[in-house]
């Protein structure tokens, strides 16, 4: 995964552009992905998809005609979505296109102007305090005309239509943590899942931040009741805690197996209410859809100083966190996969687990303990209304070690799933 | 309300009779109140209404003729209600009839026996120390006779018919904080509220303690359907952190919206539960109302020393605390007033909200992040199932800047109110 | 009670056979037990009754013929449910059938074998190290055959049919918390019982563990629904502080009113959920049975040093602590008994209680105020929805108060009962 992440960090993303269908196909071959182009113009909701944008170059050049600042050394230094501009202007003149970060002197800020057409430069306190006083020429050389707006998705079927949701937004340029890393680790979901059953299908999103899940939910909007858990996938290479925000009804079956799986992964996890400021579980979870989608991230983005600026660069990111990251994702697939409810075939007072193997006979023995323990919590809950992820949390063990008691307990034949009516 | 406090204090009350009637006639002309008069013998309820009191004189002369406990100095010093008396006993005999407070020798306590026939005086026990062996001549001039009780009722209709409810006991003799307090602030609340548009129709009652409400309650009981929310005024001049006590039913929008106000209002408020022990709200909260009517003051009654001694006198009461606590009571009430309930109309997916001026564009202005925050707020949760306090309170916001967002979203078409079926 | 443990201890019991008959024939006459004989064989859900038990001697002999492991000395030194067995071994072949606590080497553990035909011997850690290499000559001369399981019942009818379910184990030899302590209250209980009017109908049984509530369960299985409370009586004679363990659903009247007596009792009683490891709580907590049955114990089993060791002894059990844990069950079965539901005939406003000589009229008697206050809680919540229980907990008073205070109300005739309909 950190390969990947450096790979496509030197890319010039934005909402729309070559760039973001460059870093699409480099997901070749590991992810098939089916990329969608939807035209400049298209209604979806109560957007319009914006206009496509591409540069060539962007600089400002001193009296002496050096570069000052340069698009080709650092893509930050353009506003993103800069309309085309020639000119030459004093620095007084220039100082409103210009933006820094007083307080990081060093640092060049990521900025935007996607709905408001503009053009500008960001750049280090450093860089504009060694500017003087003259007259500089400005080029930037982009379009901003008809054409389209791309993303991919990827659908893994499971012997369920219901779907998992994953997405993640693939726009910033080069920004590492926030969100080649989710970009990462969602590539890294599609290779591990393809290789197992799976019960329940996979949709993978692959967008631009904000109008992406727009333009989806506008195109699906029929299928989104397929849905039955979401995550949005964002800032997961950091050596941040783990931090899991819940979907907008807060108690779904993906809730409490993020919640679940948090609790027993160790560390300082910290599982926080919905808000509808974040990424784009604010569009999958607006009211007219209220889709069970989550996210879990390690530092959630804005509460960590390098968040969108050059700063969050391939230093920000380490591949052991973006593995761990990785385990804690396929850790809450394997809840959703494994959570089914099962009746007792033997209701009335415990079975005999001796003769059946299940027991240790002269007892003593530590090592059967718990897994004595997890049977004969899955036998006394499985009255039809717990499912194995109620029995886990009731119980305090882990999902893992309850499944493994089921399965003991099917092998004897002493359960029976319980189909959804 | 410092100054209506000081005017009223001297006058002694009691439950029925002239002192009651003249503290009602002060509060002319600022609150148009409407007086009652309820005869002697009435039944409302288990209870009867009493013979009507006032009194002339009363004191107690040693054998030299001198007045060593005169009501004239202190209306304290008369046991409330006491029956007419005119005798000379010796200090033996005059005992069973003397009040003190042996703990705090210089207060005069504060006693009644409205519903016994006796007499009796209260004096500080410095007083009755100073009381040689020998006998006593005593005055009780007061009448105890057929006649009426007395209670003011002020409303002030509404767009709605439904009542908010606001009721203080004025027949507390010269005890300042119990309750001329609670008198001022309702008297100020009558004329703020006289002044301002109002959604909900507001009934003010100034009543006799305990018989009161329930002489109000038994003349208007088939009225009481229309109470949707009520509040005890008592003991708000101290300057004591804010206390509110809970309504029978704990969980009515006069409780969120109290707990609210006092959970952004800053200091150390306290919420409790309701108790069937202490003011006016025992019978408006008895299981045959049940009225979700509460009670907010600063220190209750019997949790400070001077309660019901000479020493709840003018200097335990504040200007400024009686103007926080109005303060504090004109925030429920704008909290009850402003609570409804809308409809997102643009509910798949956010709304532009840039394109309609109400969005930053390029970001960083941190002065209008709050303000974006609750319009994201209000039209995520604007589902038709929140009402804007749901939303402030799952927001963490203070209720004025989540109505201030629904009116900026309200002005560019984005809600539609929900009325009720 | 300590007397009846101290007799009982030297009998060697199991979960059949005569040690277990004579332990319940010592109860007589003081518990009227009605004895069940259950033949070899007989199906009772899953399991099987399982052949009788019965010791006439077993030792271990060195080769000097002294013996040095007797049964005659400690009954835990046979392996419980050993098959016969004679012969001569080396130490080396005898080995795999002596079972020592290599920690506490001067202690014998307690070992069963009930469901796999075994033999063999435990004894202290320095016993065996005493054991030379050579031969020893064995002796078990048990018995295993057809015969019968017993389990002692009594019913104490009251005014319902409905039950009050008490359960204790009897089939431990010589351990003396674990749990002769728990037949010694058991049976205090059902004599005290007997001497009071009972509203509910109680029924106790002594049984062997886990099989004994199987067999009973399976013999009065439509019975089971007569079952309002149950208490599985262990571990009573340490002492440990109370430890209550939630019935399965956790919730119940039981759980309420056991919870709310060790919250008053004083203490730092401890309340666990229900979980599917424990005494004989287990069968009647299974899913098809689920009753309402919890276990109050004071050191749960399995959490003591001494527990299934010879340890547990007559040294463990105090006769204070059993009295104590006696006093906790009586209070339970107080609130049983007591909680019924009542409706205040004055529900509109407070009855005047003054006149019905329920109220002091001058005020400040301390000692009348929780009177008082209990009285008003009472009046207050007597809505027809809540019980005396719920009123206690509310009011955070203790249960007994609240029911005085009914007395007294209903003795002027302000409540009525409320009868389920």
């Amino acid at each position: 995964m950190y390969q990947r992440v450096a790979e496509l960090y030197p890319i010039c993303r934005s909402i729309t552009g070559d760039g973001f269908r460059e870093t699409l196909r480099r997901l070749h071959p590991d992810v098939a992905l089916q990329l969608h182009e939807v035209p400049t113009g298209t209604r979806v909701f109560d957007w319009t998809v914006p206009k496509e944008w591409n540069v060539r170059e962007a600089w400002i050049k001193d009296s002496r005609g050096e570069k000052v600042v340069d698009f080709a050394r650092h893509n930050l230094h353009l506003l993103n979505y800069s309309v085309p501009f020639c000119g030459t202007l004093t620095l007084e003149e220039l100082r409103p296109h210009l933006y820094t970060l007083p307080d990081r002197p060093d640092w060049i800020p990521y900025r935007t102007s996607y709905y408001k057409e503009d053009w500008g430069f960001c750049l280090s306190q450093r860089q504009l305090d060694g500017m003087s006083e003259g007259s500089y020429e400005v080029l930037v050389d982009t379009s901003l005309a008809d054409g389209y707006l791309t993303y991919g998705e990827c659908l893994l079927p499971g012997e369920e239509t219901d779907e998992v949701l994953v997405s993640c937004h693939a726009c910033h340029p080069s920004l590492a943590n926030d969100n080649l890393s989710g970009v990462a680790l969602t590539s890294a979901l599609v290779s591990t899942l393809s290789r197992l059953e799976r019960r329940w299908s996979y949709r993978f999103l692959f967008v631009p931040g904000t109008i992406g899940p727009i333009v989806w939910l506008a195109r699906n909007d029929e299928r989104t009741e397929k849905i039955r858990a979401g995550l949005v996938v964002a800032c997961v290479g950091d050596s941040g805690s783990f931090n899991f925000k819940r979907s907008r009804r807060g108690n779904t079956e993906l809730d409490r197996a993020a919640e679940h799986v948090l609790r027993h992964i160790g560390g300082d996890a910290v599982v926080e209410d919905f808000s509808p400021y974040g990424y784009d579980e604010r569009q999958y979870g607006s009211p007219g859809f209220d889709l069970p989608v989550g996210s879990l991230r390690r530092t959630p983005h804005g509460r960590y100083p390098q968040y969108h600026t050059s700063a969050d660069d391939l230093s920000l990111v380490r591949a052991d966190c973006l593995a761990e990251s990785l385990r804690c994702y396929l850790e809450i697939v394997r809840v959703l996969e494994g959570n089914r409810t099962y009746v007792n075939l033997n209701p009335k007072c415990e079975p005999q687990l001796g003769r059946r193997g299940l027991y240790s006979l002269v007892g003593g023995r530590t090592d059967a303990e718990r897994r004595e323990m997890a049977m004969l919590w899955v036998l006394n809950l499985s009255d039809g209304s717990n499912s194995l992820l109620d029995i886990a949390e009731r119980a305090r063990m882990p999902f893992p070690e309850i499944v493994a008691a089921t399965r003991e307990l099917l092998g004897v034949g002493l359960l029976e799933e319980r189909k959804a009516a």
